[in-house]
């Protein structure tokens, strides 16, 4: 089965099993686990963070960076293809009591002119905007990463109307080798950033929030009110260090395949791809005529295996576990089209 | 001050006032007020629906209809100019998780069109569609009514999706006077209707949630909850009695005026407003070059007052405290900018 | 009917009637009342509060202090005879994420004895104790009263343990006559305090919270989500005002019936009652054998109506409503037993 | 370190960790983790029940276990002692909206004579009592199990008041070790059931929610919303199944160690110890005059550690990575004394 429905059905290695078998680890609800503070200091160090939090799930650290930025009553601005508004259950609302206004962006992204005349909450009968909420790269926008520029604007406007900005980096590693942008960077832009180790970097499970020291503390509490509580989880805490250090240069092969599969879509009558705005490992094209259910199915009896996005839209997502012969698998078929 | 912010700046008439004091009484939260009783038995026959309860706003009486059509993780469709989207202080999320999607409707209304490929929740990571919100008449919209046609089309989409539908009715008044539209024909659209006595009708508090008996029930129970059980609350009860059977017709004259002062605006280089599309006693207009809030306080130096709703947007709300006298400053003033 | 089921029963009379016509009134959901601000201004400084806010029940004034003082995951601390914890619908949970530990007092009231070993938090699985509440006078238990000494204690436990003060004082206009503690002391003991209008003194609608600008800002939103921003609601203000000037002394009559009703009962070998602990208007009684329902069902055939606390508890509750001829009616009735 | 602060201290074997490393996985959102569904087939057969779902913590499947027995404004029976009161950060209130009334149990045991007069929502105004939570064997308890008989009364009461029973299974192993009571019959009593995989069974992380398919697919919905769904989580659900498969007998001795220490503590003086009471692996004993917190940092410079479960009580829970070896220095130490 070559599995490209998405970056988190990578397996762990045997290094990394290797890595995980070896950690040491202690009772992390005791705050004891060395294995997991050792990966809390790392990430948040690189990012120029003061504190992080290991959980289970990048809908826990969203969830939790969300709740520890608001209160009920709040607004929080997101583009309507983000990953907080689409695919979180709607816990938005239920753990935070926090509404969501959506903006139609640019593939996922936002700019200042967008969110002209979104900020609100002067009177007692609106909700009171309060967080803006960046995904980068963009899932549903199709692997799409925000400039320095871009965001330093984005950071002015959230300054300017007192927001705060949390940034959901599920896939932030990739825009730092698509872009070359440091992590500290993002560490200036957001007040709260999710990372994941478990998408492109290939980690069975697990998932970082970081902030303040404050903030981190008061997500502690949450994440144990929310059943995130684990103990000698220092186990999956090594697999998402052995991944940081062993897998993150990998993300740029994915991202050249991408590109590589794209342009033999593109040469396609039937398919339609935006070779411009194709940056990462996720490819999203057109079937035009044929139903992207259709044409995923046709797909799956080549063993290739992907997930559509849209009626008419398919994601291919790439991942380090896709053999130099998977690839060439993948590539004479989309040839024989 | 000639007040055309809002029809809820009504105040009580001598002959209102009369029937709240000769209005039998008792202690509501144990079911036992009479005058409210008989109100939510003449309002919920009045609209075909089982049973009606009592609210101290229209906030309540839509935000009890959302909980008790939903749970927790679900998604309510509604137009992006909705009341429940703009002013409810994200309540939604708050009182009952339910996450809210917006729809970019046509003043405020909506359509199947507009709804296809809107509805979710096959995955556990989505949020489950569940409720379609409908406004009638849009107040951001401009007091725009919906047609029979337009309804019955839209309780087939909700049908076909298995959405309930909540009828957020604050100004059905003017719907039905408007579009001649009886009663009892939203109830056969709408699962859950709000309706309010304190905009148009002119009573001083108070809406009514209408539905089947054990939504009510269920509602009741939310009611007393969220602190809107209220205990000789008959007095007001006897207010909107009074105000359904001798100001209904009134509302008529509002719709006219609206017109008439309409007429007036769109004769003016300066604004700009769209006649086709006024329908009831709300009018909007577009102030073009000038600011709505200068021209807003520039109105108020004749006492004439009305409310921004958008930088170049002004709304006008008729109401049946707006006497003869008064409406001739109205259109002496306008005539003369 | 003779109605000692509650001192909520109560009907406006004639002269709060014309004091209802006769207030001024505006919208006071833009704040614009000027009978709903007199009343917040007049009782916020007799407890010598900085402000005020007009609700429609003692249940939301109790649910908005409690969510003002509060964050989720913290703890309350209350008698397990508190109307909060017995007769709000389990709001606290839902409405503030707070935990209810009650307390095992003495009717109905505590002491820091009892607080010792109750306050925790320390660690992230633990609740957080932040709020202590207190009722006064008790409703079940009996309308006890708190005097100054034992509230000083508990403010005393309260600062200590970083605990804020939440004061119930839907009957507090009972405690004051019956203790002569004057207003304003609770305003020093109790950082957020609800006061009601439609027990004892008579009014048809209508509590009040007290607190701080700030919190009852905050208040003041989660009024408006919550559904309880009401519009021309000065005619409920103007009733509360007249009760508090002209029903306020009559409280005491109340008091004396209940004592007078409570000896001969006590004179009655099949029932028992603790004169001592008789403060208020309040009058418990034990049936001994027979059940207490059954005792209140042969006494409403006299049209004597009360209410069970309890298998063998029966509550009588004194209003001003009671006529000097009902008054003669139900001591010829008990003396006949 | 001689670590008996709890039982959920335990580190993996080589053994387990092997197990874990070889284990199968797949992405578990979507449901195609092939260790993750035989443990949650394994579990679920063992208790008869149709299905479950492994979750991060034991906090988690109790939180969700409540979720979807109950709606907001219900209310939960449990002990005093129980640890979703104690130790669950205020999570029931948080998510699911339900208020807790503690019953001072025996031990943390309840009983129907200790429930009498506790059922309660006849009116709008009170909690709606649903559910009775039994924790077995009991952790602040001191290890306490509940006998057939006491369950199927317990049942009974349950079905006489149409309550729903949640079973707090996070120690069932060590309950069915002591009293021999199969699986199933825990199957029979409740509606929901939390096991634990992660205190004396050894694994390093993990719980499971068991019940119906209808409620787990619920549970499932929520445990996505609170962030507890996992990617390849099959490693972890391996460890559960080694630690069920090869840890289970070892209870057995953690028990008879538990009694052996527990005979000594008794010879002294200066303890005292309720030899009677003592079931399972946790042993509580008294300290008398001096204070626990003392007491444990006395013997914590014998690098032997406990904790504190009052102000005179101290709890020592056993486990099966305490060696032979060690187990005789604990006893020197406490004979020493």
């Amino acid at each position: 089965m070559i599995d490209l429905r998405s970056d988190t059905v990578t397996k762990p290695t045997p290094l990394m099993l290797k890595a995980m078998m070896e950690a040491p680890v202690g009772d992390d609800v005791f705050n004891e686990d060395p294995s997991v503070q050792a990966l809390e200091k790392r990430v948040s160090t690189l990012f120029g963070m003061d504190a992080g939090l290991f959980v289970p799930s990048g809908t826990m650290s969203n969830q939790l960076g969300i709740k520890v930025l608001t209160e009920p009553g709040d607004e929080l601005l997101i583009d309507e293809k983000g990953h907080i508004y689409n695919y979180e259950t709607a816990g938005v609302g239920v753990l935070s009591g926090v509404q969501i206004q959506t903006i139609a962006g640019e593939r996922g992204k936002l700019n200042p002119d967008l969110l002209a005349n979104t900020v609100r909450g002067a009177f007692d009968w609106e909700p009171k905007t309060k967080v803006l909420c960046l995904e980068n790269t963009t899932n549903k926008g199709g692997g799409a990463c925000y400039s320095k520029v871009e965001l330093i604007a984005l950071k002015k406007f959230a300054d300017d109307h007192n927001l705060m900005v949390h940034l959901d980096g599920a896939r932030i590693w990739n825009a730092m080798i698509a872009t070359g942008i440091e992590a500290s960077f993002f560490g200036n832009i957001a007040d709260t950033i999710s990372v994941c180790f478990s998408k492109g970097l290939g980690a069975p499970v697990g998932s970082m929030l970081l902030s303040t020291k404050e903030r981190i503390a008061k997500a502690r509490r949450f994440r144990k009110m929310w059943g995130g509580g684990m103990r000698q989880v220092g186990i999956l805490a090594a697999a998402a260090d052995h991944a940081l250090t062993h897998h993150y240069e990998l993300l740029k092969t994915d991202h050249e395949r991408a590109r590589q599969l794209a342009e033999v879509i593109n040469s396609k009558e039937q398919f339609s791809v935006d070779l411009d705005s194709l940056e990462t490992n996720i490819l999203l094209f057109d079937t035009k005529e044929e139903s992207a259910m259709e044409f995923i199915e046709k797909m799956s009896a080549h063993d290739i295996h992907m997930i559509p996005f849209g009626p008419n839209t398919v994601r291919i997502t790439f991942h380090f576990q896709i053999s130099e012969a998977e690839m060439d698998v993948i590539m004479q078929a989309f040839n024989a089209l």
